[in-house]
C-alpha cells in the first residue's frame, strides 16, 4: 500500500533527514541479497527505535507485512522516489579548494540522480584544471554559464568571506536551492531553499557528549 | 538563573544538536556588539520558531528577561560550557585526502577547544608531509601512537573500503569517540561515541524539497 508522499501533506524535517541514512541501510542489505527487513533491523542500524522507524514509514504511507517485515527492494525504490533519485539534478560547485575537491569527487555527489555540472574558483592558479572531468572555471563566468544553464543546486565550499558574494551570484543566476558549507550564516530570498553544513557541528556534538560522560571531577587522569 | 545543564538530565539529541547553531549565531551578535537578543531573533536566524528557542534554554536552564530577552554574552558563555568548548580535545584524523586536508585546515577544527594533534594516512607519498603544523605519520604508528597518547575524538576520512579497519584501529587505540566520513556504516562496540556525517545527505535533503516544490507534473519547461 503506497500514499502520495508529501505531496499533499507536509513531512516533517526529522523525517527527511532520516530517508537517506535508510536508503544507504537499504541499499546495503539489497547488496547482501535481504529481501525482507523488520522495523526493529533498521532501527538498530538507523540508530532509532523501532517504532519511530514504523512512524516515519507510515507517515509516508509505507505498511510493512507483520511478521515478515518490509519489502527491501519496494522500500528503496519509495524513498529513492520520494528523494527524487530518479531525476537528474544538475549541481555547481564553488570554490575549488580541498573541500570542493572531496564533494566534487565523493560518491555522494554522483549517485542519487546528482551531477556535477559545473565548478568555478575565483583563483587563477585553478581555473582551467580539470576536476573529475569538468573544468574549473572563473567565478566571473558563473553569472553567464548558470544564468543560461538552470542548475538545480549550487554548493558554496568557499571561504567564509567569500560565501555571502557567491551566494548572491547563485541567486542573481536563478538558482533554486543552495547547500553552504562556509562557516557563515547567510542571507537569501524567501524562495530560494538555504541548507548548510558545519563540519565542525557533529564535532562539537561529541564534545558535548564526552564532556557529560566525564564531568570534570572524573576526568580520567591520563587524559593530557 | 543556571541550571547545570544535563548532568542530572538527558538533553534531548535535537537541542544539543542546536546548541552549535545557537553558539555560532550569538559569536556574529557579541562581534557586532549586540548585548541581548531576544528568542524572536535567535529563532528567525536559526531556521527555528521562538518557542522552541524558549524551551531548549529553559531546558538547559537559561532564562531570558521579558521584555529584554537574553544576556548576549552570558549565553554564549553557557553554551560555551555545555559544549564543553573550553576544554581540550586532541583530535586525530585518518585519511589525508581532500576531505582530510579540508578537515584539518577547518576552521571549526581548531576551535572550541578541538585541536588536531595527529595525522595518519596509509599512501607513502603522503606520509611525512606536514599538513598545518602537524606531520602526516604512516597508519601503521597508529596503534602506538594514539596508544600511548589518548586522543579524544579519532575522524574517518578515509575511503569507505578503508573505515571499518580504521574504526577497529581506533577502538583498540582506546579512543573514545570516533566520527565518520567515510560512507559506510560502521560497526563499534557500545561504549564508543559513533557519529557519521554524510556529505551528501543535505542535497538529498534538497532533492527532496525541489521534487516536493516541483513535481514531475509542474516541472519548469526550462529545465534541462
Amino acid at each position: 500500500m503506497v500514499g502520495e508522499p508529501g505531496r499533499n501533506r507536509r513531512i516533517p524535517e526529522a523525517i527527511v533527514v532520516r530517508l537517506p541514512v535508510y536508503q544507504r541501510i537499504l541499499a546495503e542489505l539489497l547488496r547482501g541479497g535481504t529481501a525482507t527487513v523488520s522495523s526493529e533491523e533498521l532501527a538498530t542500524r538507523a540508530r532509532v527505535n523501532a517504532a519511530k522507524v514504523r512512524k516515519d514509514f507510515s507517515l509516508l504511507g509505507w505498511f510493512g507485512t507483520r511478521g515478515t517485515g518490509y519489502d527491501t527492494a519496494y522500500l528503496a525504490t519509495q524513498i529513492d522516489r520520494a528523494l527524487g533519485a530518479a531525476r537528474d539534478w544538475p549541481v555547481a560547485i564553488v570554490g575549488i579548494g580541498n573541500l570542493g575537491r572531496a564533494l566534487a569527487g565523493s560518491e555522494g555527489f554522483s549517485s542519487h540522480g546528482f551531477r556535477v555540472a559545473w565548478l568555478f574558483d575565483a583563483d587563477p592558479s585553478v581555473v582551467g584544471h580539470v576536476v573529475g572531468s569538468t573544468r574549473v572555471a572563473h567565478v566571473d563566468e558563473l553569472p553567464a554559464m548558470l544564468g543560461a544553464a538552470h542548475p538545480a543546486i549550487g554548493v558554496i565550499a568557499t571561504p567564509a568571506v567569500a560565501a555571502q558574494q557567491v551566494a548572491d551570484l547563485l541567486v542573481a543566476a536563478g538558482v533554486p536551492s543552495i547547500l553552504n558549507f562556509a562557516p557563515r550564516l547567510l542571507t537569501v530570498p524567501g524562495e530560494v531553499l538555504l541548507r548548510s553544513v558545519d563540519l565542525s557541528i557533529e564535532l562539537q556534538v561529541m564534545s558535548f557528549h564526552l564532556q557529560q560522560a566525564d564531568g570534570d571531577l572524573r576526568r580520567p587522569a591520563h587524559w593530557p
